[in-house]
This record gives C-alpha cells, structure tokens and sequence, in this order.
C-alpha cells in the first residue's frame, strides 16, 4: 500500500507554498474570515490574495467576489470560513474552479461528537481524496509558511514569526498559534513551517510531517498530538525521519485518563494506551515531551547543536549553589558530568586563584564575568571528556558574547542556563538572536540534554541495526493460520493455540491428549512422573478459576482422581454458561495489564506434541452430554519445573497494531506490572532490549544461586511471537502465552499455557 | 534538649529588623562591600547605617570609620566583609562593642575542604554561641526584610523585590538573590524575608526556619538547602509548622550522586541518602519541589489560595486543545477533574449555544473573551464538586478582570494557567498585580495543585493523628539494653539479636539451644519436624554464605547430620578470619539499599525462646578449638512455613537519626527496591500507611487465594521497632529483622532472623 502519493504531496506543496490564497467567508470585522483575509494580505506582494463574499465589494482593500467561481483563477489555496452546512458546496465549487488545495477553518463536524457531524466530516475526506484537491481541518486555525511569511491563518495572536529550522505540526490550532508561536518568538525560537490539522477529515499529522521530511528548511519536526488516524503511517514516518536524522518532537495527550477523555470530546482521533505510546516512540525515536516550553526547548536545542562526540557535560556557573543543583539534576536525568581532567583543572585554577571550584561542576565565582571566562570555558570543553558544554549564569552583553564566539569555535555544543529573569534584556537578548539554546531551569536543561543524548545514541544504534521487518510466511505457517482460522471460533483452545504457535518454532510442554482415566495414567507414565492433568477447551480460557487444572501429580492413583474432578469441573462450569453456548465473558487485559490468572504458572508446566486426538468413549463420554461445549480432551502435560517463569503477550491494539508484551512472570508481573513493550514486529537486539528492561528478568541471568536462563531461545520466541503477530495482522486480537518457562542456557523455552483470541468480526 | 533560645531569637530578629547596619570593608567600588553599602542606604532614612574602613574618610556620602570600636554604637548588624583570616577579630571587636548580630559576607572557610579553614569555621560558631552575638555565614550574601524594605546584602542583583507572605530561606545567597529574586519580581511573587546562610557556622536554615514560624508576615516558608547540620531541628521546624499551618516549599540538593558531590564542595553540610530525605519529607508535610519556578509557583499558590474544600478541580480554556492537555496532566499528576453535574452544565449551555464544550475540562471558545465569562466561571466554580477553578487562557486585561473579580467573589482557590508570552502585557500584569497564581506550562500547574492538595491532606489527618511520640523505656527494656551494650561487641549474634527485640514485644520463631547432636535431636523433637538448624555467633553476620544454615530438617538423622555439617562449616569460616579474631567485614547498606543476605529468608523459620545456654561438652568441645570465635551454640528452630516473609530494619542515618524501614521479603525486595522509609518514632497510622505504600504487601492481604496476614501484628511491630530504635538513639547503627514473618490474621509475626548492629565508638 502506498502511504503517500506525488500528487498528495504536491496539493501540500500548494498549499504551504501558495501564489494565490482565496478566503471564502472574509469579512472586515476581526472574526475568522476577517482575521484570514488580514493574515494573508500581509503577503499581498507575493501572493495574489482573494475574498469572496457577495456581501461586500471590497474588504480590507481588496476587491470581494461574489463566489469561487467568479475568481480570476483556482487559486493555490481556498480558506473555507462559511458555515458547516455549506463547506461541502464550497469545496465542491473550489474543486471545480481548480483550487489547489483548501483549509477550512469551519468547525461543527466530528468535534461535535454527534453521529451526523462525524457523516460529514469523512464526506469531506472522502471528496478530497477522490478530487485530488486535499484539504486541511475542519476546526484547524490555517497554517503558516514561515520562512517565506505567508500567513494562511484565521488565528487571534496575529502573523508574526521567527524563521528558522523547526517545522510545527499540531492538531490544536490554538495550541500551534498560541503558546507555542508567542512563546517561540519570546525565546528567539524559529520555525520553518507552522501547521494546525483540526479534525483530520483528510490530511493529517503524518501527512505534513511527511512533506516536512523532504523540506531542507526543515531540520527539526515538531507536534502536538490528541491521536493519530493511522499509526501505521506515524511509523513510517518516524523510520523516515531516523533515516534523515530530522527528530521528532512530540506532545500526546492520553498521559491519564482525564486527557483521554477531554480528547475525545475535542478530535476525532481515537486516544489510545498511553504505556503502548511510551513504548513505540521510545522504539522509534520519538522525542515525548509534555509541555510547551519544553517542546520547544527541546526542538530548538536538536535543531542547535551537533550531535556529542561524548556524552560528558561540562557545567560552568558563578554559584556553587546553581552548579550543584543543576549537576544534581543531570545526575537525575541520567547524564554524566566527568571529573575534570588534570589539565583543564591546573589550567582553571591558574586563573582562579584560591577562589571558586576548578571541578566539574565549576564554580567559577565573579570570573563567570570578566575577560578570563572564555579562557575557563575553553579549558572546559577542550577536555575531551566534555562533549556539551553547559554555562548557568544570567551575566550582561559581554558574558553572552563570550559564549556566543565560544560556541562559533567548537564543535561541540554549547548551551546556557539562564539564572535570571526571563525578561532581562542584557545578556539574554544576544544570546536569543545568536540562537543559543536556553533553559530557564536545571530539570528542564537536564532532561532536554537528556533527550539529545537518547536520541543520537538511539539513531546511531537504530541505523546499524536496521528497522525490524517481517519475513514471509513459510507454508506451515500459512496452513497453521489456515486450519486456525478455519476453526471459525473467535478463541482457540490450549493446544489449538500451541499448534499455532508451534508453526512459528515456539516450543510447548511436552503433552498428551487422554480420553479416559486409564489413557492419562499411561499417558502419565510416558512422560515420567510428576504430570499435571488440564481440560483443553476454547469455552475455558481461565482454567484455573473453572477448577480444571491439577499439577504435580505423582502417581497413577492422583491422575485418576484428578482426572474424574477436573471433569466434574468442567461439567459444572459449562453447565453454568449461557444458553447459546458462548464462551463466558472474557477478563479484560492482557496486554496493558497482563493477565494473570491464577495459579496455572506458579512454575507448572504444560506438554505439547500431541496425540490422541480421538473423541469419545471411556469415561470420557460422560463429557458428551456437554458436547456443546467443545471440550477437546483432558491433556496430560509433563511438569516442567527448571526454568523462570515469564509472560509473552500481545495485544493487537486498533489504533497501533500489533503490540508485544514481555514481563516476568508469577505474582511479580501483577503486582509491580514490570513489563516491556514494543510495535510488532522486533529485531533480536529490541527482544534483548525488551529483556533488559523488565526488572524481574534479572532471575534469568541466574540471580541467587540460580543457573542462568536460555535468554537466547528467549530473545528468539520474542521475535518470532513478534513475526506471528505481523503475519496473522487484522485477524489476531491477543495472544498469551502464560508462562513460557525459560529453561536453563541451552535448553529453550516452554509454553506451558497459551490462549489465543482472534478478532470478532 | 532546648533546641532554640530566647536569646537567640532575639538576635536573629534584630538581625532582620536592625535600626543600625555596620558594613566592615565597605567600600566604593561596587564589590562586596560596596554593594553591601548601597543596598543599606536605600533604608537610610529608617536605618542608620555605618562605613567601616581605615581607608576613607567617607563612602557613598556616609562617614567611614576606622574600626568596629570607634563607632558611635554597638549596631544591630554587622556586615563582615573583609579577608577571612581577619572575620575573628571583627566579630570580637563588634562583640565587645555590644553588636546584636553578625553577617559574615567573606568567604574562605570550610567550603574551602582543607581542615584548618573547617577549623576555623567552626571557631566562628562556637564564638557566636558562647557570646550570644549569632553569626549568619560566612560566605554567604546576607538577608533582606522585604516588607520593610531593609536589604543586608551584598548581591550583585540589586536590592529590589516585592512584598508578600513567603519567607525565603537559601544556603546558597546566588540563588536566593538570583533566580528566586529575580524571577519572583518578575512574576508578581512577594516576600517578607529573603535570607542567606552560607556555611552555616552558627545560625542554619533550621533557625531561621524556627523564627518565621513566629512572624506573622510570613504564611508560607520557601526554601533551598544541601544539606541539613542537625536534622533533629529540622524535624522540629516541620512539626511546629504543621501545627501552625504554614507550610514548608524545598529544593533540597541530593537527587543525584553527582548533586551530592557538587554540594560537598560548596556546603559543608554532608548530603544525605536521598530517598530517606523524600520520606521524612512526606511524613512531616514538607513538600519537596526541583526548580526555581516549581518553588516559586508553588509556594505563591499555597499562600494565596485557601484550603480546598473539596478536591474537584474545574477547568476552563477558550481551546480544547489547551484543556485537554490541561487535564491530561491534571489526571498524570493523580488530581481530579469532576464530571460537570447538570445545573452547571445546562447553564453553560445556554450561554455557548451549540459552540465549544461545557464540559469539565471546558473548551468555551472565544466565550471565554466575552462579557459572557463571568457567568460560565460562575456555573463552574458554584458547583458543589469543585474546589478550584483553573481559567487556561491569555486573554486581555477585561478577561483577567473577571477572573479577579470571581476570586474575590468566592472562598474557593482560582488559579490562571496563562498560555500566552510570558512577556505580554495585557491581561498578565494585572493577574500578577491582582496576585492570582500563575503558571506557564500545564505540567506544573498540575504539580503545583496537587502539592497543595496533598499538603492540606496530611495535615488535616495529622492534626487528627498527632506526631508519633516515644513512650519511655520500661525496667525489662533498660535491662535489654544494659545487657546488649555489656557485651562489648558493635555486632550482636542472632539470638543477642532476638533478646533484645523482645524486650520490645517482637517475637521470634521457637527455638533451642544444643550442643551436641543429640541435643539437637532432641530439641527437634520438641519443636516438631520440620527444623532449621543454624550456627549462632556473632561473627557470622551471614549465615547462609557461611553455610552454616540448614533448613526444612525432617527427622532425627537429617538432624544430625545437619550438625556436624554445620560445625564443619562454622570453623572452616572461622579459621579463615583475621588473626584479631574480629569479624569479617560487614557487607555494606541495610536500610538505603535492603540487605538480602542468602536463602535464609526463603521462608524459613528460626525460633526464640532460647534454652540450654550452657557451654562445652559433647561433640561441641571440638568447636571450642576456635573459642576466641565465640559461637554461642546451634540452636534449633521451628520452620515458619505459613507466614508471607518481610524485612523491618533501622538505619541511624548520622544525619537524619533512625530511618526504619519496611519491605515486600524475598528476591522482591533487592530485585524492585519495593520498600517504604520513615523516620522513627512512627504512629500506628504511619506504620499502616508504610505498610500500604510496599507493593510486594499486597501479598499481605490474601492475595490469590492465600489467607490474609496479621496486618495488626506488623503495624505494631513497626511501631515497637521505631520506639526501640529510638530507645537505642546513640548506640544503635543498623538493626535488620530479615526475614520477619506474618502469619495468618489473629497469629501474629515471628522473627527468623535478627541482626543488631551496634556503633563503633
């Protein structure tokens, strides 16, 4: 499927790049259309600029045409300000005139959270998309072309902006030109382009910052997000932007409950999981950030600085008091700030005299403002411990000159803490205009050098090791898929969902299938003492609760009277179900919290090559009078009692596909939800890294005695699980499997028990 | 112990109210002490204010004279802003003169980290002390009474600030003169005090802290400290505060290793172990902030909005957008958003007419800069679930208008998230004038409400439940010590251990002493099989390393051999001490980082009631080869096999007195840290709220089919714990009760293993 089309790209290259702007709606009173037609006559010398209203003659000293049809030409880009029961006509009329693209500023469409509201709204996607002339909004503010000051907005805070290499992309018009436009051009922060989407009836976040990828004045891509429409096309955007080095920076919303809601009351856009979100923009370089000044501090400083040599910081300060704190917030934010080397230190004292702190961090006192302080921050960061040199002083013009030609002699980056007031004009002002980065606070400064540390170390490892992709389907597991799907049931059974997994190469416990009381006890006795006894059917997928489980069966006499109560369990169960024979209602979870049912995993095992396949007689026809509920057999399964028990998920979430869930298993994963997650599907070095960052997962490197784990065969099964999820896309809706037991090194992993749940559809 | 004297509040209130100001070292150049000066002059007409320096006839328009001795009176203050190796004499001369106080500017004392500057130091406090003439400094910036407009400092940054209700209190005089300074006159934020302690020789934070407690311009105290030299006063302060409802707002340095080590080479405050600071500060309501802005915001918003009567919050934004996230941080940050109830609602409604949300968050659209505003903060804040109406917006002057006029209309806290430019004019000078709480940036107003929610809370339940005090020693428990601290030794054996726990009422696991194997049958067979076995002396701190454990016994002939085993062991151990016959040495932490020695805790047991003290005889004769390794016998312990395992330990923390601690048992605790801290003596209530706040507890509660655990027996146990360390202050080092076991509801707690560590003086 392609994501993106030429002619898409080339509707948003009108329309960020307009020579002619119609604004269907404009007034002279300072309202949307009145604020739009202003906006955009600020580049009345540039770009040919168009009202349309049959109410006036002229407005604001242009000529006011009766319609669109009426205009001299289909202008680049028509600005819809009418009502919303006649933005369809309007675009329609556009489309026929020739206009390259449209923005409607119109809100009433799916913001309302009505049924027909949200009809029109995906009509007027489906028009642009069909015409070719695609549309930003409805409920947008416009958007701005920055670097060439064209102004294609209705918002209230005015056209005026810094250029500069930062590219805005957010779904909150006021958000865009609000706090972040006003505050960038407080701060001395440029941006190349600033985009507001509203509700996404067609061109959406990915969209734009699709353009934005090939834009060259774009090095940094900025947002603010409620949700995306595709996540799929986020990812490839993501991928993209890794390959080119332009980060991306991001707001989302769906932090908590509360923003989920107030989101879905405002975009479309469905907000989903905040967890999965951590975990795939932390998967794919994506920069989450949560508040304005933050985001675009942030940018700004990626978008300012090379890429560190090493990841050191140098801090220098005229307070021990501000050195400390911001050292101890770096060391919060997991930075490094290396001892000072031998030379820098001899060479700072030199000039300090007695006085200050020749450290790391340097407490330098007054001579943070006098003729000595380049020589001091030079000793700094030509230590090549240091990559980053930090300066936290708030001194006048000539500290700030200083720091601005140390800056133009390195190659590392240098960037200031600003300790004064946010309104000083000495200092400051020239430290803006050169575009040092600034922060205002220690915890902000750490954590937005915290960030570019991540991020460059994250895209240097990313680019060696590649994006994961998914590997054909081999024939066995193009039949798997086929007989599992052929069931015609939405929940497949234990051993159904081994047999599926097993295509795949995940190993199950060894197990047979027994129809009678006598079939397990040899069954038992096959596989060697101790044994656990389970019914295997697609009605019971909590087993433990319906009483159809017994472990650690030692002898021919505890299978047999585990065998008839684990059958009276079921009877009793099924006969307890709805009439229609359903299963019960599923728990929720098994991804976002995992699912852990009862005690099937305290360390007890499950077999898998399976036999007996036969229903019917024995004992086992007592069962038949439930034959509605499809109970598969009574499988003896082999204990498996030497490995660490974990959980491997995955839950197929609507808005981000496929994602892989790994935590440590028993009472651990429930009580501290210590698990890892990722967007399917995953490389070998993502499994390890999966693996590393679960805490419990230190039992498998042999914690306390124990020997160590088969974390290879781990890393493997999580791959694989990973490429299962990818192949059986839009059919699988969860799978767990619960425990996998990891053996000791060298022996593989056992799914002891598996469930797997396809989409009702 | 008096912790503070009239004496000694008298000098401080002269210190921050004088009539008269020396500045020793005055000059007229603007340095230390020509700044120092000038900012005394802007009182002059209030104060009288004197030069001293040899050198000139006259400084900045005043006499200069030639010494402390031949000014005209004994002043309140005097300034010392001369070399460091004069500051002695001046404070005997000024003393002898009659001054009332001392501001040591001149620095070159312990932050220097060469002993004989530490030295001299701590000459200067012990100077003040003896004299009754208190010092603040040296190195230090002064102080300011802002509401009288008198400035003692020597800042670089002006004498210039607002006056409001926080006190401000900084061992670091560049930061309480710049950022705090600064910002807060940017911000509309008043003061009544700003005051520097430097080094603190004499007067700490503590003191001062202690003398806002009385004043009454003063409702919040703010603060930014390295360290504390005597947290005893500290926990004072807290408690006084409390009682007195002003709170207490701290950046305390320590977060990171690297804060610690940057605030070692400024302070001479040692840094303590961060997480117990971040615990002691929940337990006596001193909320902990991390930046400059943080401190500010949030010490502005305690002091000028009532207590909640409710938690509710309202939120109210011209963008949905701004709301959402708003509300997206409010829920992250654990405050509630309400549904709107009806009324509300409905009458929103009427005003917005089909436009915006009325909604909570509410997005009113451009309502929200209309005479309409009014009425929807009305609807808002009038309904009963909220407590605090938040307007997210950057409107005009008329907006902030209505938002004061609703303040002053309402006992309910109104706080303005201003999402405009920091440095607009219009709407935000008068909401800063009007002194409404402001913040920038959704994340920290959200942290900022829930600070002062969570502060109002526990106040609110600890005016209820009280401090915790400690109950005075009882005759058997004067008698435990006495014997404890009779064995000479800093390290107890298990069963030293034990004794003195039960002196406190914890009980331990049953058990024997023997020595012989046949002893040891037999005590097995009184207790009943299963047994442990274990080696008891104290210079086997680690049983399970040593090997000299042996768990779940069954019969007579595991017994025994079991012993000799064990035997083996304990003198292989032994004979590979050091020649002195002491210990091995102790692994490190036990409190900061839970020590989880071996297997010992793997739920099994140890007993208590010891018998058979007596020594020699049978096969034990052959350990008294290795008499100077004092092994007090094997005793014979009952398995505890139906509790949930814990660990309770103290740590004497040098700076902040006795931390007990409380952990989930197991590999849980050393894999996930999962344990709760507080400073002893604790409440019944804190003990339960410990209890609470350890996930692993859950365990505790009947967790997956286990039987609920004597939730009562622990929290006394805490309690008793808390009081013994307490009772111990002094002596006691470490303390670690590991593993203690909770049996079912109604059967109490036994200890399996104890360790008493006692100071090495």
């Amino acid at each position: 499927m392609e994501l993106w089309t030429e002619p898409q790209m080339a509707s948003i290259r009108k329309m960020l790049n307009p020579r002619s702007i119609a604004i269907v709606g404009a007034t002279p009173r300072m309202q949307y259309g009145g604020r739009f037609l202003a906006a955009a006559l600020k580049a009345k010398d540039r770009v040919r600029v168009y009202a349309v209203n049959p109410r006036y003659d002229e407005i604001m000293g242009v000529k006011s045409y009766p319609s669109v049809t009426s205009l001299p030409e289909g202008p680049d880009v028509v600005a819809v300000v009418v009502p919303w029961d006649q933005v369809l006509d309007v675009l329609e009329e556009s489309h026929r005139k020739g206009a390259g693209s449209a923005i409607v500023i119109s809100a009433g469409f799916a913001e309302r959270g009505v049924d027909d509201r949200r009809d029109l709204q995906r009509e007027l996607g489906a028009f642009a998309s069909t015409s070719g002339m695609r549309i930003s909004g409805p409920n947008c503010l416009g958007l701005a072309n920055v670097k060439d000051d064209i102004w294609a907005t209705a918002s209230s805070r005015g056209a005026e902006g810094l250029t500069g290499p930062i590219g805005l992309v957010c779904q909150s018009g006021a958000t865009a030109f609000g706090p972040f436009l006003v505050r960038a051009v407080e701060n001395g922060i440029g941006f190349s382009y600033i985009i507001s989407t509203g509700n996404e009836a067609d061109l959406d976040f990915t969209d734009f910052a699709h353009y934005l990828l090939d834009d060259p004045d774009t090095r940094v891509i900025a947002g603010f997000v409620e949700g995306f429409k595709e996540a799929g096309k986020f990812l490839e955007v993501a991928k993209i932007a890794a390959e080119r080095g332009k980060p991306i920076v991001l707001i989302k919303i769906g932090r908590s409950e509360l923003g989920a809601r107030a989101a879905r009351s405002h975009t479309a856009a469905l907000t989903g999981a905040d967890a999965r979100y951590d975990a795939i923009f932390a998967q794919y370089g994506v920069i989450r950030v949560q508040d304005y000044d933050e985001l675009l501090e942030t940018a700004h400083l990626l978008a300012h600085t090379p890429k560190p040599q090493v990841p050191g910081i140098a801090v220098v300060s005229h307070s021990g008091g501000i050195s400390s704190l911001t050292a101890d917030m770096c060391g919060q934010a997991g930075l490094d700030l290396p001892l000072l080397g031998d030379e820098a230190r001899d060479g700072i004292n030199g000039i300090l005299k007695g006085f200050g702190w020749a450290a790391n961090p340097a407490d330098v006192t007054g001579f943070a403002n006098s003729e000595s302080f380049p020589r001091i921050m030079e000793h700094m960061i030509s230590d090549p411990r240091m990559g980053t040199l930090v300066v936290a002083s708030a001194g006048a013009d000539a500290q700030a000159q200083q720091v601005i030609s140390q800056r133009d002699r390195t190659d590392k980056g240098v960037v200031f803490l600003w300790t004064g007031s946010r309104d000083a004009k000495a200092g400051l002002t020239q430290l803006k205009h050169a575009r040092i980065p600034i922060f205002y606070t220690p915890d902000k400064l750490a954590r937005g050098l915290q960030s570019r540390l991540a991020y460059h170390t994250w895209r240097e490892r990313r680019l060696a090791d590649g994006f994961a992709t998914t590997p054909p389907r081999t024939a066995p597991q193009d039949a798997a898929i086929t007989r599992a799907l052929g069931l015609g049931r939405p929940t497949l059974s234990e051993s159904e969902s081994k047999q599926l997994l097993a295509a795949w190469r995940v190993a199950s416990a060894r197990e047979y299938r027994a129809n009678s009381a006598e079939a397990a006890v040899a069954a038992a006795e096959r596989l060697g003492f101790p044994v656990a006894l389970k019914v295997d059917s697609p009605d019971i997928p909590h087993k433990t609760e319906a009483g159809v489980v017994r472990l650690n069966l030692r002898d021919a006499a505890q299978v047999r009277t585990a065998y008839a109560e684990i059958l009276a369990s079921a009877k009793a169960y099924l006969s307890a179900l709805p009439l229609d024979g359903g299963a019960p209602e599923r728990l929720p979870d098994s991804v976002g919290v995992p699912r852990v049912g009862g005690g099937d995993r305290a360390g007890n095992p499950t077999p898998s090559p399976l036999m007996g396949e036969g229903r019917g007689g024995g004992e086992f026809a007592a069962a038949n009078a439930l034959a509605q509920a499809r109970i598969s057999g009574v499988s003896v399964q082999e204990m498996v009692g030497d490995g660490v028990e974990v959980i491997v998920g995955v839950n197929c979430d609507p808005q981000l596909g496929p994602v892989l869930l790994f935590g440590s298993g028993g009472v651990m994963v429930e009580v501290y939800n210590d698990v890892a997650l990722r967007r399917c599907p995953i490389t070998r070095a993502e499994a390890q890294a999966m693996i590393a960052e679960v805490k419990g997962a230190r039992l498998l490197q042999g914690f306390r005695g124990r020997p160590a784990a088969d974390l290879e065969a781990l890393a493997d099964t999580l791959v694989r699980v990973s490429h299962l999820a990818m192949h059986l896309e839009g059919h699988l809706a969860e799978l767990d499997i619960n425990p996998l037991m990891v053996l000791p090194r060298g022996h593989g992993v056992k799914a002891v028990d598996a469930l797997v749940v396809f989409r009702s559809t």
